[in-house]
């Protein structure tokens, strides 16, 4: 059965051929640690590790690359900051839109009594409104922690307007840039971002294994790490090396995941992101003016796609969005993620808590004769 | 120039070529992330997460694979334990012989005021004597920390004995395992461990970038997460699930490199892990019995070849330990690493701080002609 793969939300799929090839380079050519050993294998490693953090710099307009810190994934980088730099009786807002790689976290920091938080709902499209966070600032708000867009409903939110907000009452600044970098030009200066935290494996279109935070702050230091270990530097400390990126980077890195992710950057450079995001967004609009068309199907937000991510999510009337998802995967090879997609507070904002929706998110490896495929699909699925 | 490698206590280079076709394998084949969407590919990658946490429950005898957790490195695995379990109030015992993995976390949570540690000093070879870790528990005592084999000696530690001790006073006990597993066999049943924390990119011949913790306690709720986030379960919830892996897995996890970590462990049960160990303590054994031969050359510790790792510590009299390091790699393509190998306690106990020691550790795919090769070289630089 052919296979068609909308879950790019989730994580792109395939990867340039390059990424991969970057990945086999290391074991190949490399293969030794960075920052280790001070052999000349292990330093061309470190370079490598250097290389990359310059790339992502300059991608987002960081000014520092030794402020470019590698993580796991994503969910790592935002702890980092949640738990790094909040300290009791801190105020945090942040909006009804968020993943649980947010709320989870702010949940659990509001439960041990540490900070309070206050979460701005977004509007009946899945919009916040700049104003609303305006008025949710209390005299000891620290930081504002949102989405760049929403991973269920595509929302692009008005991340330059709050970026303001945050400079005018000089609170510090989060963005989770999982459903965007890569997608959308986004540069931590015109943003006003303290934090940008990006996952490589998205629309960066690096190996699952690898996110990170660039940081871009007055007084970094109040960025606690919790997190310690050898770092390769200042062994004799006990404590934690106070320098970037050695500060929140402990243990052996996934350099393999970094070169991978680097290819991936260098894939969006030579393509040029204008044009990704350019056919991402014919894709989006392709399939959405062909689900108006069948009145059964019902879309959620996505009116406006200028402020939108290639990212979609519907449920066809009187049936259960798992239901449909796994007929698209089972008869047609069509692969889309059902459910609550870690986000439930974005589907109760937009009344699917808790049945759901069906995600549609497509990317640069998508064509037109795909989005064709799937309406006849969704059509002989209504009409059975 | 010629590549001899013998810094596989940093990470194992190179890499069985079947670790890397894994790797190559998720990405040809699977590609997708698992536990995310329903469809098959993705249901797929989620099989091969709990096919890998099985194969490493059964080599290690954790009695529970949803209990094998991964985390990106072994930092991260102590750093769950040491942050998850110990409360306020609480003392753990561990030994001079720790790496900064260990020290610096501890450190900070005493620095926090929220626990206290006694670190038991090892002998003049490296040795934690048992005794010595029975008098130093106190009422207060929730753990024990250690390593099961030096970083930078290669003393392999009587965790066994250690584990009765843990038992007769229920205690938990953490090993880190990072210098043993793959070369040594570990059964957390016999040595009673509560945390098995390992890492895949050294013994265990998988990719830098993954790690993880084996847990077996009574009552594993006791081990607090806190990297929070999507799970892919229990997406409704505000709170983290409870249940293992996912109660300390957030966000996206590293697939290729789980992959590759499993086929890393095949490659040791079908290799045979006594046939490892053995090749390697030959190497070893060569090694020392070569520079025994030089009598400017003194090694620290390594005299009871049964209780050591195929790692060991020297300097050459009179000379700069970074210095020799250079020239190995700079004249004879020799890679060793010197310093203080991210343990300053270890080098306090053997007397070589600040200066350091050169440690040479050997893996699998060594050979004796690269240990003649590197006796005639330090035969040639003493004699220069």
């Amino acid at each position: 059965m052919r296979q068609v793969y909308f879950d790019n939300a989730a994580t792109s799929h395939p990867k340039p051929p390059t990424v991969v090839q970057a990945i086999n380079e290391y074991f190949n050519t490399i293969g030794v640690s960075p920052g280790r050993g001070g052999y000349r294998l292990g330093l061309e490693a470190g370079r490598k590790l250097l290389a990359a953090r310059e790339v992502i710099a300059d991608f987002f307009n960081c000014p520092d690359p030794a402020k470019v810190v590698f993580t796991m994934n994503i969910t790592y980088a935002i702890n980092f900051v949640l738990r790094g730099v909040l300290k009791k009786g801190d105020h945090v807002v942040t909006s009804s839109i968020e993943h649980n790689s947010v709320a989870r976290p702010l949940e659990a920091l509001k439960k041990s009594g540490i900070i309070d938080y206050t979460t701005v709902k977004a509007d009946g499209d899945g919009f916040i409104n700049p104003d609303k966070i305006r008025k949710a600032l209390k005299t000891n708000t620290k930081l504002i922690v949102l989405n760049h867009a929403s991973n269920v409903f595509g929302s692009l939110q008005p991340a330059e307007e709050i970026g303001g907000i945050a400079g005018d009452h000089g609170l510090l600044y989060l963005l989770d840039t999982a459903q965007t970098a890569g997608s959308i030009p986004i540069d931590m200066k015109r943003l006003n971002l303290s934090f940008l935290a990006f996952t490589g494996h998205k629309g960066l279109f690096g190996p699952p294994g690898v996110g990170g935070l660039c940081i871009d702050m007055d007084d970094e230091t109040v960025l606690e790490p919790f997190i310690l270990g050898g770092t390769g530097s200042k062994s004799h400390l006990l404590e934690q090396p106070e320098a970037f990126p050695d500060r929140l980077e402990s243990g052996t890195p996934n350099t393999p995941g970094i070169m991978g992710l680097t290819a991936g950057f260098e894939f969006i450079k030579r393509t040029g992101l204008e044009k990704i995001r350019q056919h991402e967004m014919d894709l989006l609009k392709h399939f959405i003016a062909g689900c108006n068309d069948l009145s059964e199907i019902e879309i959620y937000g996505a009116r406006d796609l200028s402020r939108q991510t290639p990212c979609v999510s519907l449920n066809i009337k009187n049936m259960d969005g798992g239901q449909l998802s796994f007929i698209l995967d089972q008869v047609y090879g069509i692969m889309t993620r059902s459910g609550l997609h870690c986000a439930p507070w974005a589907h109760e904002t937009m009344g699917t808590f808790p049945g759901g929706t069906v995600r549609f998110s497509f990317g640069w490896f998508n064509t037109h004769e795909e989005i064709n495929y799937t309406l006849t699909a969704l059509k002989e699925i209504i009409n059975d």
